[in-house]
């Protein structure tokens, strides 16, 4: 889902973070004294001397202080690897202090002949205790150090681009996303409101973070935080720079159609206290190394909740957002079955348009969006079919393809109006052809609504949205 | 053991604070509509409205956001019992919405038949998952509810006093610690040091809490936190208020040998610029719920280091501790096995003394700590039997009886000085003779003694001691 | 005036402050080397030290750091002295480095000889420059020292007590009130709200201060920081500790009527949710310092704009005031002329009553009030009496005898309700024979009110008050 | 002084702000109803209503909110104005509102015909406030208005470019001085650590005020923020976001001798734990309309304070400055009497320079600092003349005639060492010849230097500095 991904940056904040880091950490393992140095790409004479720092972390000799320091100095070892040792280091902690096996089959043995309720009961404690893995307390001790938790965090995201090559490797991230996901469970997250106020460390990264509609300076940055806008970010206490999600908004009179209105920096500041409408044009997931652990329901929930407090005049919530698969899909189809899209009239249409002489795919190559008259001609065959589009579910399942339609609705949101012509930048046109969509959230609907999709598979859509479906 | 345990209140804490959560929590909840009322006893047919709201937590209907105000009409169904009615509510949570034994069965089944190792390593996974218990995540979903974490600490509390009812409770009481002591890791905890500055919310619930040495008065507190002094604690982000554990420390010369005088509000400030030693006179655990979680280690550690870089002039770092169990041990042994104590010089010398008729522990009794002439012979026999008594293991183990002793041991100290009419409190007799004992936190020491002592049991002492110890 | 009058303790706080200010400001002064002793009665001998010492301070040899550690021990010099010593010390100052005569004579005569108003204005400069004392460049330097603020502020509270001695010192308290009216204006003041999370250092001054209705025990405190109560303080940046003037609020229904019922700590909370009332039932100025520079006004303003906004539903804002000067100027008129405050019918009355023989007069000095039937009799007289009193006018004045009437009338309000047994303690009988009163803040009518008393002299009254005026 | 000069940005920021500001204090004055609209360029008919302003706000009816809403709308009307309107403006202010002359003159009568010293002194009080102009109290009323001290300055900003019109604006202008000097009392101050966690909105600023080494570039700002960095600024309470000065510091080794290697951003960071000496390498003065009240030698103090405790390695605390004046002294002088500044030789070996013919005024006009040669000859002669120049009195006067010298030997520095091609940008060449000095901060010498320099106009230079003076 293009709007909830995370910014590309996060990729590579691990190694842009290092010096400083490893800096940092070797102060605080200064007590353990020189380690051995490590070559970058963990040759198998090293990973001997990596083998004995992670012993010596679970050990546990000289109480929880020296662990950190312990860990600390594994840490700096990831650190200093590159990504062939990376890869070789998570191989090594996966299948080696995973989960142990012996410990594992007599548990499951005592459970099953357990001859009482409690007896098995407890058992079942022993056998818990069992598949916890050396590894996951080994991880667990970062959590005491300087940016212990973001390091993890993108340790995650490092481990998901290993994870098809080894089952061991998928089990330990398994393991720390459960981990990561007590720590991170939305009652533990704070929601701050996002302005020109606030550190400069936290708006860089939400200008590198952001990836549904890029933040092109500090300038169109603060145009976003102006008095017609409010911001809002959920941070967690062990992670006080990081944002781990944040949503835009813009307060309006009435839906907003278009998103590069929205943004244009020469534009007048609205009158706020005149606004009937918030809408969140803006979602974004921050950090890679979370993913599958989401609070965007919670955020959304909290700025209403937020905004209706400062607005009381503010009647509608509603979100103006892309449609990010809509084009690939649509391509795939025109390629493989065209006709099944268009009908006939439509076909003859779009082939007498200038452009237009290798089919509506090939048209849509073009700088069509720049030509009224094309435009225009096109408008009511991509309303209609990104209506089909949006409406249309994954093979075999409940879900609607496109991941921002299947978010929003998951919340609870219905589809409200697509919008013509709502997104002129080259993403726009590449991903949406330009349209853009607002889901609306009506609080008296939302569990209504959200209970008819998830429950039953059913998609809540306006009577406009209704109407671009009927047609053929 | 007594200087870490949490005081009393703590106990009572969950019922005082009754009729304000509920009415925050009633709140919450207010979008569920009304619901059904549950007398205080839990009657069986009030039992099955119980079950019915917790299978409404756990089936999840209308998001998140809906659970939690499914949660908070769990607490308040809960807060609202009487002691009966909690048994029998905790009973039917353990009971019904443990882990669901055919899943666990299907999935040892699956571990134990798996065709290869990455098999294998996906069943144990589905293993884990379904050894945790519905339970489990009903509790959970306090954490997002205000005042939540604090209630989960607290209902710990109470489990604490079930579980020895019932393996079932006991096996939900360990799913609650495991969860509890994921949320309370060391690295989630902050140090804070308490001034009289600090809100008046948090002063107070420390006077309710200190039970080593109680706090007399508002006044006595100020005294603890004049400029000679430093007091600290651990919080835990989610309950701001709320301190989880907290030290004293005296800034002085020399080895405090006294907590009478370091208590006497009347005493002149000293001043802390001379200062050469810290005495830790007082170390509390605050809540009950968290037993078996510790941070004591942790919070000396970094106290160490606060006030190293205060006071650069700091030498030693020390305690001034109670000896808790000396009074008790020594009059089960005086009872059992008087002559194994004493030798037949200090007997005779004992029953010659005014009061010493009965014996040691008939002379104990009495008020002889005002009695010079008695006090002086008690001197040396009462110096020996207690480091007699610190140095004793438990039975079969390489612990310590003592459980301060244990405590600081453990965290690498070494016994110091025994020192003599330093807690002639009423308590302070009862419990220890009057004696107490200065813990050594030598900093280049510490892992070697912690080592020593963990790993091999050796109880580490001075050169004083070791002679007392030599004595017959 | 009562109500605003500063609480006893301020009195003596710059005494009860010595030791600690006298070791502070010592490591400030360091730098300047040893000084030479002053004995605290300031003998002559000594006197020309201190003439020295400020000498120095005002040439200002070594830069303004080095004014400042000078301004430190001139400062401790006068906290190093007694009453006598004082007074010396501040006679000194006074008549030694007030104005230059010399250069207010000639910067006078340029004035005067100006050929142009030019040349007026720029000698009018030299003119206001010239008057610019001496002293007041000594103390405006006590502003750089920790506590420099709260030292002149209470600095200015003991001149008060000297003022009528000797001209020069009341030259000097008056350009000393000019210094801190500057400093604080009411733009630099901040409100905060106070509760129970306020630091203790704070909240321990407010009950020191409280000198309406005095609070008795933390517990009483906590209790007026209720859920159904507010607590707003003014504060100064530089005084940060400081309560400079308070207000405590009580969220009921209905105008409250019985101050002894909102201090009741038995009594059940209130659902302030519901209030429609905010009731000031207690306004106390904490600066004897700062007496003559006044808050109060704009106080009332912020809290009223601050509850209204917490409280959308509140409608009426108004005090539960005391009539401190009532029973005083009762007696001086029974005394002087019984029968014009009495007519015959009422005479008779209480001479007839149970202790009425010696008059009414005599009568409150008994316990009238526990006795239903004297006091059923006294209800109508006094509440007559109290009405008249609370009109009557300073002789030749415009303004009204009672102080805190004169300030809630300067500030707008009018006079709404009295109040019979509204305020049975010690102190609310001997001084208002336990009558109080609300004063009735109408925002609408604010600024007419305060014009109708400010401008001709008028007291706005209710008609209940008006009628009991009515009677002879 | 350029160094010292507050940056251009400042002079437009009233202007900047209007819309804002005009907005907020419209709301604030909305109680008042509408006021008459007057046009920018204040024609006659409009200035009697703004003089009908100024005397309401002057009246104080309604108390002292009320008076605060007019203050606001004399803001707005103030703001609306355009440069002609605002002369005007402050011209009928300063004209209208000045003191009362026959106050004055009847005071005046009364300190002179007083019969005693009390009644002179009581007298004296009395002129003293006759000189308090209305203008004054005008003023001091925007105190309370949200901005209003920004407002003031910025106002005093743009009179000091009218004060030479006439004498009655300069009168207005230092009562406004006086008023912002009492507020602006260095006690009053704050100073704070600037780093990229400080809110964007005073970086932002911090960027607009720095003129002695622009910033060029937010990432030009991080890099000034870097771990091998510090940087101080002083706030007032009641204008949070806006810098009053600030200092930039180097943690480097040795003194730095070249500040474009300070600025390098792709220079690698350096180890603040080895560095010996802190280098001020920026002072700026941020606030134009706090011209004459001065702040930085009181930050210096601090700044030096607060350096000396994180990294009691430090040694030395110097500047690299820049010789502002140098270039046109020079110029001046070459063009007059270019014999009194070169010998012979030295004038020989210029002209005979490859762009020498015309003399070392027409040489520096050229790209000589990139012709080594050219650079290498010019050496020996331009150290000598930056030398003298530096020492150099203003005519008639104790003070040097370079405005960053006098600012530092005032402080008690002395110029310690100057450096060849140390700021080879094009500001550095045009004012210093690339030239800068390192003035060096003993802090056992600050006294006796501040002395010799203040009160002997003695300036203190080092031996290499001596030796320079000492050549022909």
């Amino acid at each position: 889902m293009d709007e909830m991904k995370p910014a590309s940056p996060a990729k590579h904040s691990l190694l842009d973070r290092l010096k400083s880091l490893r800096h940092v950490w070797r102060d605080i393992a200064a007590s353990l004294g020189a380690v051995p140095k490590i070559a970058p790409e963990l040759p198998e004479e090293d990973a001997e001397l990596l083998r004995a720092q992670m012993r010596d972390c679970l050990q546990g000799r000289g109480g929880e202080v020296s662990a950190r320091a312990r860990a600390a100095n594994l840490g700096r070892s990831y650190l200093g690897l590159n990504a062939e040792g990376r890869m070789k280091f998570l191989t090594i902690m996966a299948e080696e202090f995973g989960p142990d096996h012996h410990q594992v089959d007599a548990a499951m043995s005592e459970v099953s002949g357990a001859g009482s309720p409690g007896q098995r009961l407890a058992a079942m404690q022993k056998l818990r205790l069992a598949l916890e893995s050396a590894q996951l307390r080994l991880l667990t001790q970062f959590n005491g150090l300087p940016d212990g938790v973001k390091f993890l965090v993108d340790l995650r995201a490092e481990m998901l681009s290993f994870v098809e090559a080894s089952p061991a490797i998928q089990f330990l991230e398994r393991d720390l996303r459960d981990l990561l996901a007590g720590w991170f469970d939305e009652g533990f997250l704070e929601m701050q409101r996002i302005t020109w106020r606030s550190p400069a460390v936290v708006l860089e990264k939400i200008m590198a973070y952001e990836a549904v509609h890029a933040i092109q300076s500090w300038r169109d940055l603060k145009n976003r935080l102006d008095s017609d806008r409010r911001f809002y970010a959920f941070f967690h206490p062990r992670m006080p720079d990081e944002p781990l999600i944040f949503v835009e908004v813009a307060l309006v009179q009435g839906l907003a159609a278009n998103v590069n209105e929205l943004l244009d920096e020469q534009a007048p500041v609205g009158d706020s206290a005149k606004a009937d409408t918030a809408i969140f044009y803006s979602i974004n997931n921050a950090q890679k190394g979370l993913a599958g652990i989401s609070f965007g329901n919670f955020l959304i929930k909290r700025v209403v909740d937020s905004l209706s407090q400062e607005f009381p005049r503010l009647k509608t919530f509603a979100t103006l957002s892309p449609i990010p698969g809509f084009r690939a899909w649509l391509d795939r189809h025109l390629r493989e079955e065209e006709f099944s899209l268009l009908n006939s009239e439509e076909y003859r249409q779009i082939i007498s348009l200038p452009g237009g002489a290798a089919g509506l795919a090939g048209l849509l190559q073009t700088d069509w969006s720049h030509d009224n008259g094309v435009a225009d001609s096109l408008k009511p065959i991509l309303l209609r079919l990104s209506a089909r589009y949006l409406c249309e579910k994954r093979e075999g399942g409940a879900r609607v393809l496109d991941p921002v339609a299947h978010f929003h609705l998951t919340n609870g949101a219905r589809m409200e109006r697509l919008n013509w012509l709502a997104d002129r930048s080259q993403k726009g046109l590449a991903q949406s052809a330009g349209l853009m969509i607002n889901y609306l959230y009506n609080l008296s609907d939302i569990e209504a609504n959200h209970e008819a999709y998830s429950g039953q598979g059913r998609v809540i859509t306006s009577s406009s949205i209704k109407s671009l479906l009927r047609q053929v």
